[in-house]
């Protein structure tokens, strides 16, 4: 019985893994889509989000099943209530990616952003991917030893996305409205996914320490 | 024993109502300082964000104390698995209620928002508004009649955020930059407010009827 609840807890632990490289690939599909102005690309990270939300609902039912059948307690009920958290947050980093996305679509064949930000863009993407990078390391190994770069990536995200705000703010932005509108979101995006990075990998650290790290 | 556990559920009925009765004063003293321009009223929301946050701490505490004790199954468990899912939403909806707080607050004694908006922004307010008052009494009654009016008033604030977009993007739009990033984000924390207000009704519905009703 106890052989057989592991194996469903560690396909819980499979599957969140899976949902957090598929929402990396929507993430690096999105750059390509945002940055390389590719309209094909930003199809498909728009249609294949769906198959993020069909694998989290999926891993929700699993893990309410587990909880009906198995009657967890301590870690094991604690790791999944976790993972009923984290594929959220997982899903709507999916959902943010997909706005991305979205955003390339309707500015086709224009770029959504100046040509002045694409180094603070490309630098935005690069970290987002390398803090869900460290979080799918952190979901497959436990090893807590990357929550703190995780944490440095995303003080990282927040000052370039003030950096960016405060740039618009500045007498010599003369950038059309529409693109002001379209940096406000789009940049709002990128630090949300962070945000929601973080949240999974404190999470992941909490169920190995049984201690909270300090907000990042 | 099951009157007990009876009990211990109807409270975590009870503090989800609670917290969000505190979510909709949040929201509607962020109008006032939105609206009015009230630093002090602001600085209130700001500072209560903090009691939103330890009451869900507390309610997701409980509800796995209890999933843990009682080893709930059926209808209970759902119920106990969406209260920790709602909880999350009405802790995301104070977050964005201090947001518009703290706009107003950055921006004080100048409004947020121009002059033409501020009929908008008032129906916005309103219709969220009126959208927690929805879910506060699905919420108590667990009376799934209210949801297909807060899907209605959903789906005004929506065409309402579309149309402020809409508004920038005309060529009378003569707002100085910093105003159109703030009614960028802004109409965005009034449109996500919805967004997380209907995906709560929807919870409850589910719960009542076992069925998902169609997304907003």
């Amino acid at each position: 019985m106890r052989t057989v609840f592991q194996a469903e807890l560690k396909q819980v632990g499979d599957e969140l893994v899976a949902i957090a490289r598929l929402v990396r690939q929507a993430l690096s599909e999105a750059r390509s889509a945002f940055l390389e102005t590719e309209l094909e690309t930003a199809q498909g990270v728009i249609s294949n989000d769906a198959r993020i939300d069909l694998l989290q609902d999926e891993l929700d039912e699993r893990s309410i099943d587990i909880l009906a059948r198995q009657s967890p307690v301590a870690s094991d009920l604690r790791t999944l209530v976790a993972a009923l958290r984290m594929s959220t947050s997982l899903e709507r980093m999916g959902d943010l990616a997909r706005h991305l996305a979205q955003d390339a679509r309707r500015r086709f064949p224009e770029a959504v952003i100046p040509e002045r930000l694409a180094d603070d863009y490309a630098r935005l993407f690069e970290l987002d991917l390398a803090i869900l990078d460290g979080v799918i390391e952190m979901l497959e190994t436990r090893d807590i030893s990357f929550y703190e770069r995780i944490a440095e990536q995303k003080a990282q995200v927040s000052a370039m996305h003030r950096g960016i705000l405060d740039a618009m703010g500045r007498p010599d932005w003369d950038a059309p409205v529409h693109t002001t509108v379209d940096v406000t979101l789009s940049a709002r995006y990128l630090e949300r996914m962070s945000d929601h990075g973080i949240a999974v990998a404190r999470k992941v650290s909490y169920l190995v320490t049984g201690q909270w790290a300090p907000p990042a």
